[in-house]
């Protein structure tokens, strides 16, 4: 059993921001190749989640404005009143709720099982960050 | 270590299609069964996805309604602007952010721990499409 | 291959419920350390999910709020009209959707890779319920 274990340093520039790790991903993987297993993408916090969606400029700026609209970050949220961290971030933490800090993508025949048109993208809810890290797990055999 | 990995090649018929796919892993769990490990349940698509949810008719048509009206299809989006397969798909891709590419399910005991009320479901979010692909993933010991 | 699965019993008090279970599965960790591996938390039902996030109280009541509004009880939906087992849990459903049944987090070097500012939560989206199932399960090697 190959177990493999490591993190992608990202820091992040704007309050909410969409940031393809594809490449990274498939570079670790490359380096560090199963024959078959899978491969598990981690966001290690509470307001940045994992998506597995299509890269396309113009859709990353929609999903800017789609997060941004949906749950309006000046509301009378409680978490808001006496912010630990001095961040007005509950609107981040709600909108979290329906994303998901885990995906697992399947490998196969020394092949990683992404689709066509998929792209894995962080995504920052409470930027800008100076320090964000994605964790990748590789498990399987070689 | 047990690693075994096929796909259910589907076709959808809707522009949004909730298809219950509990059948048919539970055939490829029967097939290729582990005493103790997990299944991963991954679509390799970048405008369906998977949930595990209730199975009843009128709950899906209640589904279908409710992913319809959250977000509506005739928007100003931007990636409907120049669409790159003619497809004006980005309110899909934005439900898909809240979705799921991949769920994974425990096996303990030679038994699937799938709950009494849990289906599993592959989501179109931009059908009707000839070919869609559903990777089923079994991981453990026999 | 060190393979461990257990359940967590929880019993809920309120329509939505967000319960930290956190220690719970530190302690489940602890007692069934692997070096380098995962921890799959699974929610075994349909109207209950998993979710990573801040432990913070004010937060969970925003949680709450915000869910409840986003999607109310009192709609005319299909679900509700001939009700399986006499509840009106269709809303808990729709909700569902965009929740998670299952997360995974990486175990490295003997530690379990949760951020600081992350908590688990399990999520009840239609209770009060008497008995509920999360299913924890490690895989690894020790």
């Amino acid at each position: 059993m190959f177990l493999f274990c490591t993190a992608i340093p990202l820091h992040t520039t704007a309050p909410i921001e969409i940031i393809d790790v594809t490449m990274h991903i498939k570079d670790i993987f490359h380096q560090n190749r199963v024959q078959n297993g899978q491969i598990t993408i981690y966001s290690a916090h509470s307001t940045a989640f994992v998506a597995i969606n299509e890269c396309e400029s113009m859709l990353q700026q929609d999903m800017v404005t789609f997060l941004t609209q949906l749950v309006p970050q000046h509301q009378d949220f409680k978490h808001n009143r006496q912010p630990i961290d001095g961040r007005l971030n509950a609107h981040s933490h709600l909108l979290g709720l329906f994303m998901n800090a885990s995906e697992t993508i399947p490998i196969a025949d020394g092949e990683l099982l992404l689709g066509r048109w998929q792209s894995i993208f962080f995504i920052e809810l409470d930027g800008p960050r100076e320090e964000r890290t994605l964790r990748i797990q590789i498990i399987g055999e070689r």
